[in-house]
């Protein structure tokens, strides 16, 4: 392969660019699967920190080993003082994914990875710390105060909860977040991920590799799907003010995010889990309006593009009944999908070779440099 | 191409992932090209300054418009109080790159890109407050100075040594630092500049695409190659000497950095330039002895495995004439880099699509959770 063979489609699309043992996307028959598992049945049998253990280590925890891990990350709860003081610094209207990638950047100056062996402590540490850091900057930044980041809960999503709203979130909510993080967790060689590897190849540490993997998910054809389904749906009256806006949409060909997918092509399988969970939210709630609209939404999808609901779009509604702000919607993505882009760091480190492609050359031809008085 | 098909050999190797106008590697004739215009030819003909204007803007400029772009890039050396105080917090061993990408990203918090119309004024911002990022925060943790980093020297590369030494450099070493960034400034699609790419796919900002750059760049098997080659040479005492270690470093077949390329199979086109200014900086220092063990070591890697110097080789000795700390040596690459890095990304968003390529699974089959009771 000395010469530069031209992949059809651009992106990359449908080309394998390795190989993983961490999950399938869109194979028939399972439509996500983690480690063999699916992710409906993990979503109904299992709770985050065992995904996560399974992700990282593997195999799915016994109860010792769940509880020793659970423990373990409840202890690394806390940030560092020169952390919060980089956090304090950053402003209140920065876009939230920033301030991940400035948190995740800063832990690496003052944790570094000095060498692989410490590969799993560093992940568990930023799996644990990543709550802390958005929800620090954002209580200090937005309301003033320089919150506690070590509670007692037992999880990862309520302790997001907890350090978002100042109290811990009722059971319910506990249970949704918990879901959602799983959801979020591992999606084979999406683009953040795949920045992940392509840094990791260089040999490079892993928070130079997470870092650069949350620049990628804040794209917005990436992570910021469900910030913009929720920009969709905030001002939809009832059904018939939904279709109405999506209709407008539709006839002036709006990009609409929250639907579709590149890999899937009859529906995401994460979707029929949360919007499951974002009807229970409306329900306990009292206003369901943002449920219904978004039912509306669906069917309307459905029926004018053949287009399914994404993961991202109930995730919208859902995360809106608990109180969390729009803007803090793919910082959780964050939290949650650092478990599969340092699952697949740990891969590439294990079998590597340094991911350079080649590019086709449309450029001038060769030229002389005319020097500068006669330009 | 639903089906996902297999590359061969791994790392992308010889595979297109897209086109660029930007540059030219290892096509007979010209090794290396920037926009048609051979290396070599531009590091004798033209400064960073004009190559710079090149490489992100299209065109040499006229002298009008170098003058006006000099002026423009001098005007952007200082840093924001609040990026002062973050570097002041980051620890006198931290690896400088980790300051870098924590550097990158604290400037995307304090002055965002907004919108895609920025990207030329964020890319000047960047290539203008890079050596200001790395010697206020090398100066501050390691001789407890705050510098001004406004300086009114003519050029980048003066600029950093000024910073750096407290003093203005001479004119060789502002003429050596010129042409090595020149050298480093564009390279097609290397780990970095994909990671770039990859990340600007997304439509992430400018910054992010930067930071993730920094983070692969920092790998040992890209960026620090330069570091590396330092350190093998630090402590040969004479061309003899140079012979002994490396002799037995081949027979133990440790990894020699500096030698050999991804890409370039008979020579690294930048390596004679960079040899000849090598050289020159031996002269006018009195003690030539890095540069006669760095010549021992290139007759004695052809003569053994037929392998060339790179880039970095020749860099190593001549960063240590100008007394560049060797920790310093990938933190330069990054002020130059910048400017390819950020051509890419405007050239992934003037036709992008998404790059998220597929993985071969060689992962466990389809199970069932199993209740943690029964694990």
């Amino acid at each position: 392969m000395s010469e530069g063979k031209k992949l059809s489609g651009a992106g990359l699309r449908g080309q394998s660019a390795g190989e993983t043992a961490l999950s399938t996307v869109g194979v028939s028959g399972s439509g996500l699967t983690y480690r063999g598992y699916d992710v409906k049945d993990l979503g109904e049998n299992a709770t985050f920190e065992e995904v996560a253990y399974l992700i990282l280590y593997g195999e799915l925890p016994t109860q010792a080993q769940l509880d020793a891990y659970k423990t373990k990350l409840k202890g690394l709860r806390g940030l560092p003082q020169a952390l919060k003081e980089v956090l304090e610094r950053i402003p209140a209207d920065t876009h939230p994914m920033d301030v991940m990638r400035t948190g995740c950047s800063m832990l690496g100056n003052l944790e570094a990875e000095h060498n692989f062996s410490e590969q799993s402590e560093i992940t568990d540490r930023l799996l644990a710390a990543f709550p802390s850091i958005i929800c620090y900057w954002y209580r200090f930044s937005h309301d003033g105060v320089r919150i506690d980041t070590e509670t007692d809960d037992d999880q990862i999503g309520a302790h997001f909860l907890h350090l978002l709203h100042g109290k811990a979130p009722s059971e319910l909510h506990a249970k949704v977040m918990d879901v959602s993080l799983i959801l979020y967790a591992e999606h084979e060689f999406n683009a953040s991920t795949f920045t992940a590897r392509v840094c990791a190849s260089t040999l490079s540490d892993m928070h130079s590799c997470v870092t650069g993997a949350i620049g990628s998910l804040r794209g917005p054809l990436h992570g910021g799907a469900n910030e913009a389904a929720m920009e969709l749906i905030q001002d939809m009256k009832d059904e018939a003010d939904a279709r109405d806006i999506l209709m407008g949409k539709l006839e002036r060909k709006d990009k609409i995010m929250g639907f579709g997918h590149a890999i899937y092509r009859d529906s995401d399988p994460r979707n029929a889990i949360i919007k499951e969970w974002s009807e229970k939210l409306a329900a306990a709630n009292g206003d369901d309006r943002l449920y219904r609209v978004s039912v509306a939404c669906e069917a309307l999808m459905w029926e004018q593009k053949k287009l399914f609901c994404n993961a991202d779009f109930f995730h919208a509604s859902a995360y809106h009944y608990m109180d969390i702000p729009t803007k803090l919607f793919t910082p959780i993505f964050v939290c949650s999908r650092v478990t599969g882009w340092a699952a697949h760091v740990m891969e590439q480190r294990s079998n590597n070779r340094i991911i350079r492609p080649s590019a086709d050359y449309v450029g001038v031809a060769p030229r002389k440099v005319v020097p500068i008085a006669n330009r």
